[in-house]
């Protein structure tokens, strides 16, 4: 008998893992939201499958969780990292997210087995509540690293149940004085790679399981808050309501017919896919609508005139009705574009890759004006995502392993 | 001392008595559904109210209460019937339902004072889920009592919740196969009639407190299921999306351009009030919409020409954006013409009050081809109804009591 040769973990192996954590059984997909039980579970899993591999995990005050190969970096030190997030949207899919944690920890084993000695720290990362399903705004722990979000904004934050993300934190063992910047740790990375299931599908039609990220369009959510009359739906003659459906409406089709008629050059796309109406019975005209529209386009200047022609139109609709609008800007994150240099050395050691810019949000993209950071993405077949139907291929998201490991091996 | 001279209850003081029970403390006034904590517990209050006055309660197959005055009436007796519903839409107000029983228990009260002896029962009935808010279909327990709703159908109705009618009714003691069409009850009742708050405001400008009705609108619900393809709102490009929330959109706009167009003989109104949005995140194309149409007009066949002309619109829309669309006929009241030799005998005895027709639905409607049925209306100021503004003066409503006494007086 020889002892058998160590082999690297598999992300198709991790991604089982973590297959039945989670799913949604009224969407389909997952919903896995910032400490709830889903999330918990994912941190526990992330957590006892870094110390597999000989990795220590810290947790920040912003909820975020870091894995280091060796030892965490000291003052001076630039560490790679690499990860990406392990919450979902309501009803998402298996890839979005947690693709590029299993990548990352499928990565740093391949490098392990294959006998690499990193010359600086190699960090995997999951960054708390990046789709901001669970508190409204996104990239929640990222922001807060970084500063974007402020500390004391995001305390106060709730959850649709109520729930205070202060109090959360609280709960989870986390000081409310503990949120908050931390320039110490963003100044001991020195390279951010984040890898991502493609959503959209560029690649596909290219014929290339994987790509490099140029740019991250301009984006936010705005909440457009409609107060009408409550009344009986049937007793009510038309003349003398006030109902907040009907601007909806029109704000639905603004959203729709603003980004068509944007120029091409922007890239311009208008959404709204959530909404509350209150009290929402068959019977009832609705007293109010919270809709909430999400807006991205090139450049910051794009999506302020695509969102100021949606206002617009929303607001005459809403005259009409003799129903009142109030329009909050939730949140907006300006246009990225990823380190040059970064994702050229990157392109190079994939055997140059296609180049393509996205229209999704990403941790990187918060973390970029901050780090050199760059993103690695993984075909999707259809290119859906957001969706219990995302998907992606075994082969290829073996090949992103690969290519990360590439990567980190010749940033290290 | 002498011994005070017994008092009638109050209706104020009766509509004290259940103000804290079910209020909805996100809407805003009652939400109170079928046998849930408030249901149970205004059943209970009605129980011990009755008692009070001396009425023998019991509950029916079906999940409705009656107190009788006197016995129970026999084979070959004709009962005089009044009350209503104690349960309300989401966010209702205090008058929908619950005015028609607290009037009936003071206006027996009254009777008892003034030493009336009725020469026939008469009975306060409690109708189960009139609004149908918990399981979507309008007055489930006249509907089983006259047949109109068939046993098996109701015994399968799921709420939001998942909860299961039959199990819900066999939980509360109501075994599965009671219920259902109970002729031998209705050939006893020999008049039921119906006091309820105004919805509308026909009498504010006729400066009457009461008012008699003529007829209810046709109306139906109508589920439209919009099934696109859910994707991420970032990154899907305009041209590839298939949002189910653009048909919705066009539906909820020809709702109201549909009954604006329809001749204004056919009194036709249409409402989109209520809907779910699947999966329902900001940054997420909605894969599926669920919303239920309310729409109502003089007679069947000018609801049947509206809704037509609605869903034609709907699909046409459903069918630009690459979106099925399904249509379901949750339910549909045939127009209701209560019965003329009663009604004017009320008006008479009422002192020659305003006639006036009603868009809304109600128990007395789902008997009235059974029983000779009529209702009393209590003028609503601002004719709000179905929401936490709904209002009538107390003045108004001890004028309804002092009425429906002398209605009852005068029938039995």
């Amino acid at each position: 008998m020889t002892d058998a040769a160590p082999t690297a973990l598999d992300v198709g192996d991790l991604l089982a893992e973590i297959a039945e954590i989670g799913r949604d059984r009224v969407r389909g997909g997952y919903s896995r939201h910032l400490f709830d039980e889903a999330d918990l579970q994912l941190r526990e899993w992330f957590v006892a499958t870094s110390e597999r591999l000989g990795l220590r995990v810290e947790r920040d005050g912003n909820a975020n969780l870091w894995a280091w190969w060796g030892d965490a970096p000291t003052e001076g030190q630039k560490a790679v990292i690499t990860g990406s997030h392990l919450d979902s949207v309501p009803g998402g899919g298996a890839f979005d997210g947690p693709l590029g944690v299993v990548s990352a920890l499928a990565a740093v084993s391949a490098l392990q087995v294959a006998g690499h000695v990193p010359s600086r720290p190699v960090g995997v990362v999951v960054f708390a509540e990046e789709e901001g399903s669970r508190f409204g705004t996104a990239c929640v722990g990222s922001q807060l690293l970084t500063g974007q979000l402020d500390a004391a904004t995001a305390l106060e934050m709730r959850a649709a149940d109520g729930a205070r993300l202060g109090d959360l934190f609280r709960e989870q063992g986390l000081p409310e004085d503990g949120l908050g910047p931390d320039p110490d740790r963003l100044s001991r990375i020195g390279a951010f790679v984040e890898l991502h299931v493609e959503q959209g599908a560029q690649l596909a039609p290219r014929a290339s399981a994987l790509g490099v990220a140029t740019t991250i369009l301009a984006h936010g959510r705005w909440r457009f808050s409609f107060t009408g009359r409550g009344d009986h739906a049937g007793s009510t003659e038309l003349a003398s309501r006030h109902d907040p459906m009907l601007p909806l409406a029109a704000l639905v089709v603004a959203a729709r017919t603003g980004a068509e008629e944007a120029p091409p050059a922007a890239r311009a796309r208008a959404t709204v896919g959530r909404m509350q109406v209150v009290p929402g019975a068959t019977n009832a005209i609705a007293s109010r609508v919270d809709a909430w529209l999400d807006a991205r386009a090139e450049h910051d200047e794009d999506v302020t005139a695509l969102v100021a022609g949606i206002v617009e139109l929303a607001r005459s609709a809403a005259e009409d009705e003799g129903v009142t609008l109030e329009v909050t800007r939730e949140s907006f994150s300006t246009r990225v574009e990823f380190d040059e240099e970064l994702t050229e050395r990157i392109a190079g050691v994939l055997g140059g890759v296609p180049r393509i810019p996205t229209g999704a949000g990403h941790d990187s993209g918060i973390l970029s004006p901050h780090v050199p950071t760059a993103m690695i993405f993984v075909r999707n077949p259809e290119g859906v995502s957001h969706a219990p139907e995302e998907n992606a291929d075994l082969a290829d998201c073996r090949a992103g392993v690969d290519a990360l490991a590439a990567v980190l091996r010749d940033l290290t």
